[in-house]
């Protein structure tokens, strides 16, 4: 087995889909092609009709997924001439909760022509938002009951999960939930396609669909108390055989052997998640060393060998992410999104003109014109909510706040408060999981933003007080998931038998990490108090004031 | 004296210097003319010199305001050709506390070659804030001396104010203090040259010089106790006879008559302040109706015939507006000025290109947007603090805040909170007023800001409950000093006997007003609820963050 052998990761986005063709010796990442989704983001109109979707709907068509099989993974093949023969395995990762109704051959429900003009028919993509009434009735019949699960999930459960999406199905298309034959997530659908085996992965059957390893889903009393058509959901549409990641799915059938240009047979992992996925790719696998995944949003994520109760987490999972710790998950709702929301909506046109004149992009402008400032210069602090709070306050009422604005404040400033802003965010959730025992010595940083911002980077490691690594590839999620295909594959085929092996062998890091800067961290400590006393006044019941101004605002386009 | 007669109004503003004719039996401003000062505002270097000023000055150049008698009054007459034996009076009005020390002859001390450069010899503008350590003593030394006076001034004087500006100018230079044998507002000044004879205004003496009708100035004992040095600085420099508005200073000279072109002896008014001219300008005479000067500021003008303590207004001056009524005054420290930096710093270019695709200035577009919107839509609220807060918080340390940003706030929206937060900021002003005994029944306004945003004019009025009217006059200042100069020259020389005569005959409001809409006033009283506890929790001590971020900001810049 001495010839070189490979291993592909397929991500699938939220607005494309690529594949990564990865040397499974070194982890080198050899080719690359993305496939941008013909009907990307579904937030309209149905495809092909004038079929209009209510406000915070948002679906994918699963066809983009079979097209990602079709044309990225024979363009990276293409690409390098290597033979089919030497990629040992595939590994996916998908965006979640992202689920879908299917029939029980696996026929999408929309791609079905009696429901095809349904909207509930199709994929709903994990920021399809609509089901909050949904995630609202859950919570608060979980709380009546006692459930024990739902400390679990730092005590609330969100919209985007599994069973928020699938009671709105039944709540609102009654006729879409009984055709169903199963309901589960495009990560394993994606998975069925390519090994004609239905398998369901532990990882969102751990974050999204309120299962665990040791006590399973809820069980069907509280189902039924949701709603009584719902009692037997897991055994009618879904399944109590949970997969660890790690394991093989399956091999290639025929058909996707055809769609990709890869040999049938070829091993296949159980699906991921593109946020857990990426952990292991950056070189974790123990505790202590937090993974954040830094980009519109910032997922934050970190193992530990004992299960603790941390409040306003996403929640934890037993070999969620790596097998034999608990996974822990945290986010923040609003990063990226924030900067690119100031720059498109806040930045006067001199900073746009000097931009295009040093053939700049605008960000890096403003990056390096609050890079002049020093911490506390600007005078601002920022409350990081334009979209709403995550972690720890797991509120998507809350928004945003800017004080310490003077007639003299300028753009950089308000930027750098914003990017501070996010930082003291970060520093909230690592007290919440330190306080509650779980350590965060370090960070590993991957993601859009690590790339493109080394003023975020130095301040979150001022902020925090804590070293920030960044890991060597800049598609993390895909590479992630080839070293599962090479897990799957295991050593005999040329590949890994577990991701222990896998990970010291295929991931790595920059040499380049972001230390803090003592002199820094004086300053962000007071600041970062004011910050708490102002997240604690607004996002903790003292002053609702948010609320209350988005309840007259609903109550004021009601009325018009 | 059937023949037509008329009055020329001299305003002395901040750029500029304007002289307007006013026909004396109907208030028609029959010709204007405007001398924009050679010298502006120096702020950076005094005339022709290398002489840098410090942080926070600003002064003005006496020649412009002689230059604004040379130039401007030649031009109306010239302009309408009117006989200047038919110009039986002259009154002006400027800004105060604009201050300077001179000779005992009048000529200012930086018009003489051995002070010429020395900062401390030239006028100290209202704007001029480097006194704020000299207004922190000379408060801390009034409570400390139980000084009843502090009481009629909401319990602070400014670093604006005649007695801050005066012990700066001992402090810093006492070489200057000691040359000055007068200290004098400039409005007395300029009348001064006009007529030859010193004589002090009870508008300035009163609103920005601690005096009283019936008390006079403080004790030589509290200026003692702010340095041995003032003690006597009434009796040495100033004057404890103060002249009461609507009396004639005197006529004008040979020499000022041929600066002007008018005839020597003509009646020249007491001087006045040209926020509390524009009183009688806007035919205000009466208890209950709040005279509001819009502009870059507001200023809040009402009468009453009582004396009432309201803590945290500008101060209240017996015949300091009308004879016969208490004059109270407050402020709001940031108004115009606060959509300008808006403008200017935070809204995208797509606005300003529209704008200019439809010819519109940039204000008139976003507040036709901003039009759009209802009240509570936009989901925002703001602190208009940008410039600090005059009333009713006297707190020059407050910075802006505004909240309920989201990823889909619009420029507009933000525009339409700014504009809601100075509402609210007047409402509160207003309340504090009724609270304490004086009756606030309607608004007058004037100034540059209801003419340009109709908006703005309603959001006030739905946000108070209480009626605009607005003058009919866009030069409200300079008519209302043209009526007291008609006043100077008396019934017998075809003027009036007293500013009661004059101002029915010549002030004039615009048929058009601004009412309140019930519903909008609904909607409003929820957020002003809402604004009241911020302003609170802010601005009363409850969360000093605003003043910690200032100090944690000077600390950083000391140490840069």
């Amino acid at each position: 087995m001495s010839k070189r052998k490979y291993a592909i990761g397929v991500d699938f986005g939220t607005e494309s889909g690529r594949a990564v063709l990865v040397d499974v010796s070194n982890g080198k990442e050899i080719a690359t092609a993305v496939y941008p989704y013909k009907n990307r983001v579904i937030d309209e109109f149905l495809p092909g009709t004038r079929i209009r979707l209510e406000p915070d709907w948002a679906l994918q068509d699963p066809e983009d997924y079979i097209r990602t099989f079709k044309r990225p993974i024979p363009a990276v093949l293409k690409q390098t001439k290597i033979d089919p023969a030497d990629v040992i395995g595939v590994g996916i990762d998908f965006t979640a909760c992202t689920m879908l109704p299917v029939k029980a051959d696996g026929t999408p429900l929309c791609m079905l022509p009696e429901y095809r003009q349904h909207p509930h028919a199709w994929v709903k993509l994990w920021k399809h938002h609509a089901a909050q009434p949904e995630a609202v009735r859950i919570n608060a019949t979980a709380r009546q009951m006692g459930e024990k699960w739902l400390d679990r999930y730092g005590g609330k459960i969100s919209s985007e999960w599994f069973f928020s999406k699938t009671l709105q199905i039944l709540d609102e298309a009654p006729e879409i939930y009984a055709a169903a034959d199963r309901l589960l997530e495009a990560a394993d659908w994606v998975v069925w396609q390519l090994t004609g085996e239905e398998k369901r992965n532990s990882c969102t059957a751990g974050y999204k669909a309120m299962w665990s390893k040791r006590e399973g889903f809820p069980s069907n009393e509280y189902f039924a108390a949701l709603a009584p058509r719902l009692a037997r959901v897991v055994d009618e549409k879904m399944s109590r055989k949970i997969d660890p990641l790690g394991e093989r799915a399956g091999g290639l059938t025929a058909q996707a052997a055809r769609w990709t240009g890869l040999k049938p047979g070829t091993a296949v992992a159980i699906a991921n998640v593109d946020a857990h996925v990426s952990v292991p790719a950056a070189t974790v696998m123990e505790p202590g060393r937090m993974v954040m995944i830094m980009g519109t949003s910032i997922c934050h994520m970190v193992l530990s060998t004992d299960e603790h109760l941390v409040p306003g987490i996403c929640g934890y999972v037993e070999d969620g992410i790596i097998p034999g710790f608990f996974g822990y998950e945290a986010g923040q709702s609003g990063v990226g999104d924030i900067f690119a929301w100031f720059v498109d909506h806040a930045v006067p046109p001199e900073y746009h003109a000097a931009a295009k004149k040093r053939k700049m992009d605008l960000h890096k402008l403003l990056e390096s014109e609050a890079a002049k400032l020093k911490p506390g210069e600007s005078g601002l602090l920022a409350l990081d909510w334009w979209n709403g709070n995550r972690s720890v306050l797991v509120d998507v009422d809350l928004t945003g706040m800017l004080l310490g604005a003077t007639l003299a404040t300028k753009a950089p400033e308000i930027y750098r408060a914003l990017i501070e802003a996010t930082a003291f965010g970060t520093r909230v959730i690592v007290e919440a999981f330190e306080k509650n025992g779980v350590a965060v010595n370090e960070f590993v940083t991957c993601g859009g933003l690590p790339e493109k911002n080394k003023l975020l980077m130095q301040i979150y490691a001022d902020v925090t007080g804590r070293e920030l690594k960044v890991t060597a590839s800049t598609q993390t999620p895909a590479l992630g998931s080839a070293m599962f295909g090479a897990v799957a594959a295991g050593r005999a085929a040329g590949g890994y038998d577990s991701i222990f092996e896998a990970t010291p062998r295929m991931a790595r890091l920059k040499k380049e990490s972001f230390k803090p800067i003592l002199e820094n961290q004086k300053v962000y400590d007071r600041l970062y108090a004011e910050f708490v006393r102002l997240y604690d006044y607004f996002g903790r019941g003292e002053n609702n004031v948010m609320k209350t101004l988005k309840r007259v605002k609903e109550e004021t386009m009601r009325k018009a």
